[in-house]
């Protein structure tokens, strides 16, 4: 328990292209630089698919590793990601059962400029062949 | 309240690829037919990430529409979705703060053969200029 693992991304302006092309996500807030400024957020803000995305990367490549998939997730966005923004994501077991390959997540993702933008917790069932 | 707003999207290998590049998330239960045909997916599946996206793109596009992020979403994942699935992304308003901009929705995604692939809630702050 209390293993820990972490990754690394740089959020680019293809990232958020690719994800409105994956998703068809185009919402003014990640594209139209006039319309974002005249809101809170004061300029373009990344889709938040692709914050909870780096989770995604972290169970599958790191910890748990190949063959994790979510079964649920609870997550809170704090703050927002901009282009260029490097953003880390990390993973902390809670729990793990017995009887299951079953773990229980924190979750948390930082912009390098130390903010958290995301918490929360997620549960990942572990697919091996 | 009860208003839904729904969209549909089709699921291809450009998708997980696409998804791979942005987020870093290439498990094996995605890209490697061989490890996940020895799985009980019994064959590659897309991620998760993809699934939950479309949703981003419901609230953006068409309720509440433009200028909507989530604050947070409580997801469970319940079937995979397969390249070459279509699936339909749902939102409908449980409830409406009169103080902020802000509503609380039920989501859900559907395959078009009618599995259910993902149900939850989710809060939505609707950044306006």
């Amino acid at each position: 328990m209390g293993e820990i693992a972490s990754r690394r991304l740089t959020v680019t302006d293809e990232s958020l292209e690719l994800y409105a092309r994956i998703t068809g996500d185009r919402n003014p807030l990640h594209f139209d630089e006039e319309f974002a400024r005249a809101t809170r957020f004061g300029g373009r803000v990344a889709q938040g698919g692709i914050t909870a995305g780096i989770l995604n990367a972290v169970v599958a490549m790191d910890l748990p590793g190949a063959g994790s998939v979510f079964m649920s997730q609870e997550l809170r966005y704090l703050a927002p990601v901009r282009v260029g923004d490097e953003i880390i994501g990390e993973v902390e077991v809670l729990s793990a059962r017995d009887d299951k390959p079953i773990v229980r997540l924190a979750v948390r993702v930082t912009r390098d400029d130390g903010t958290r933008v995301l918490e929360g917790e997620a549960s990942v069932y572990v697919m091996r062949p």
